[in-house]
């Protein structure tokens, strides 16, 4: 049936996924082979790290140490490229895609700081690049967005896409342990790595964010318009908070539409305990979609690892592969909406948790409602705990009905201000 | 582009989800039409109910009393079937096949009952059945395991995909209630009907349990190959010592390969608190896939309900227009395996509970224990209440580590003969 004698595929990288990559294509190839219909072929593996390759134990003739002599082999039809970051993929990419290979890839980075050029230059030359394995490792979302759930329009995407982070807050949250000792756990476990900035930033969770929002809302977003909050600044005290007004405090990557304007933010949040995405724990992400039909669906699973990124690989490779091998030129089909606006931060909506350190005297409750009040920012709920009569310290906390960010921003400054309160220990955005 | 003007659709069935999939298809017309690239034109409505068309205030013309006229129709290309039920679905759908149309459907029942053929006749004539929408109501499922997860080689799938018992055991399990006290308030809500059998004995999951197995193992099932216990017998009780043990109640569709040989069952289970699957509440439905590669992925959603329905429906009337439009003619992927065996639910092995009532007396304990052990079968953990001296009653809990099912009943059998054993009370299989 088939039109192809065998598929070339070309392997950018032998690290962890393109290890487990390797392994699976030669480990399942019969299975591989049935379901494309024509055998697969591993035909050059491009890795720098001599001492990679020999531990891979792979035919030694297969190697090369340059990107360019994968790329270029006429023989190769599909590149998968798992070197990560954004250089040397991005121009292995274009270079893949200009000479009219199909790309797939799990490099996240490269694919939020060069989706819609990726996209435009795959149509150009007639082919496609897929990218499952680049959010959430293999739990099922690309397809979902594009085939399944094409009859809704999306209004909520909310997403704990980086699993140190969930890791971290989960600790927090059933130990009580501080911000700075359950990273270190992290580390020990190898969660998270020496330098943890990508994760606890929410950098990574913003690239990922990228492409979710460009599937759900055809928008063309750049890592730097989303608006982030890294966790590090959560103490063991806001956990105690959450858990007694019913609350858990989770990562979350969020993008929201409405009339055409869409918002993008990672930052720490407060979700109601009862919402099953709350009970996320651990290394695991899970993604919640929101549609006008479906409801809430909620994808679950491993985020990372070479085996779950393996598996939603080779689930790419195996689609390029079925068309590729019936001789069918299927382009891109997500069409970037270029006049879609992105909300900034300043004019979102949602409700608010603070925490504030103020003297330990009468009154000034009254004083921090008036503020709030000025701002038009009604209060839903407050706690204020014994408090350490010998420092003259208290702490009260305060939850407040949705309000407008840039309000409860001028509030916080006036509160700040105020000759009774010492400090704003935190704040945190609450999202059901 | 496309290789047709229009592409005709017929509904058969205006009920619930009829009526929901005709507003999507007419509501949103624009942006299907766009997405598959010509228009959708929806031809012709079967509907026996008078007042449903009129209430429906779509044009009289598009109505007809006899679903044959729809299935004859030769500018209709794709058959959408919601009337549910066995009969006369499966006639019509045999029809609409052997006409070389498309059949998109949300009839579990059918499907459950006739899939093997209806993919046989659909091969033959170079069409195609799609069914997302008869297992999980909107949830992306048979597009992930289609796709996504082609990679892995599936081992497990737990699934809760009956609402109306999830809804029943979820209040249980939060409020105490008895199995009758929180079926009347199923049904006062609308969430189980009058005559509940199909719910909670487990049926309609034991039809979605034959499609998912299929789409997860190739196996041909039929509904009778399934072992089945509905939820009726589970008592307060029961719920109170799972709680106490660690544990959540919950009824389960149940597939696993092993060596060639499957295991479907739907019964009650008691699931570690901690797993995610153990906290979907409520009428939700949750499936759980456990891949070499990908290791626990889990979807979760509304089961039901007109909306959800839709959604899935409309998702494979897109799927199958863009073929049609293209040209391509693609028939079913699955190809089942009638090698594959079943196995008989005496051979499989699991985790038991057991409550037993027994006389009040030393010695009983190690009586049941003796027949346990001569029956090879550990036990795990074990809770005896303060009993009712009075009634001379006392209540055993027992936990076994994994055993044999013939083991577990033989011994059953001979523990229910001991004189100092008034009754088992229950028994439920434990997963993790």
């Amino acid at each position: 049936m088939g039109k192809k004698d065998s598929i070339g595929i070309g392997l950018l990288g032998l690290g962890v996924v393109g290890g487990g990559v390797a392994r699976t294509l030669s480990r399942r190839a019969e299975t591989l082979d049935a379901q494309v219909g024509c055998p697969l072929r591993l035909r050059k593996i491009a890795e720098k790290d001599l001492a990679k390759t020999r531990a891979s134990k792979m035919d030694p003739d297969l190697f090369t140490t340059d990107p360019a002599e994968v790329v270029g082999d006429p023989e190769i039809d599909i590149i998968i490229e798992v070197l990560g970051g954004e250089h040397p993929a991005m121009e292995y990419i274009n270079e893949a895609l200009g000479r009219g290979k199909y790309v797939v890839t799990s490099n996240k980075e490269v694919m939020a700081k060069h989706f819609p050029e990726f996209l435009s230059l795959a149509k150009e030359k007639g082919v496609d690049i897929l990218y499952e394995a680049s959010v959430g490792g293999g739990i099922p979302l690309i397809a979902p967005f594009k085939q399944d759930l094409l009859a809704n329009e999306i209004s909520t995407i909310y997403a704990i896409i980086n699993g140190t982070t969930n890791y971290i807050l989960s600790r927090m949250s059933s130990e009580g342990l501080d911000f700075s000792s359950a990273l270190k756990q992290a580390q020990e476990l190898g969660y998270a790595e020496a330098d943890p900035t990508n994760d606890i930033e929410g950098i990574d969770a913003a690239y990922k964010l990228v492409i979710l929002a460009a599937l759900a809302f055809h928008i063309e977003v750049r890592p730097d318009d989303i608006y982030r909050e890294g966790i590090s600044r959560l103490s063991s005290r806001d956990f105690r908070y959450a858990k007694e007004l019913g609350y858990e405090i989770k990562l979350l990557a969020i993008a929201k539409e409405q009339d055409g304007v869409v918002e993008v933010r990672v930052h720490p949040v407060f979700l109601p305990q009862d919402l099953l995405l709350a009970k996320v724990d651990g290394v695991y992400n899970a993604v919640q979609v929101e549609g006008d039909l479906v409801g809430r669906v909620l994808f679950y699973g491993q985020g990372a690892g070479p085996s779950p990124t393996s598996s939603a690989v080779i689930a790419d490779v195996i689609d390029v592969a079925q068309r590729v091998n019936r001789g069918v030129k299927i382009t891109p089909t997500l069409r970037l909406d270029p006049t879609k606006r992105i909300k900034p931060i300043s004019e979102i909506e949602t409700r608010y948790y603070l925490r504030m350190s103020t003297v330990d005297r009468p009154g000034v409750l009254a004083k921090i409602s008036n503020v709030m009040g000025d701002n038009l920012i009604s209060i839903s709920s407050v706690i204020q705990k014994e408090s350490d009569v010998s420092a003259d310290v208290a702490e009260i906390v305060l939850m407040t009905y949705p309000a407008k960010e840039q309000a409860m921003q001028q509030a916080m400054g006036e509160i700040e201000r105020l000759d009774v309160v010492r400090e704003i220990s935190n704040f945190v955005r609450v999202e059901d």
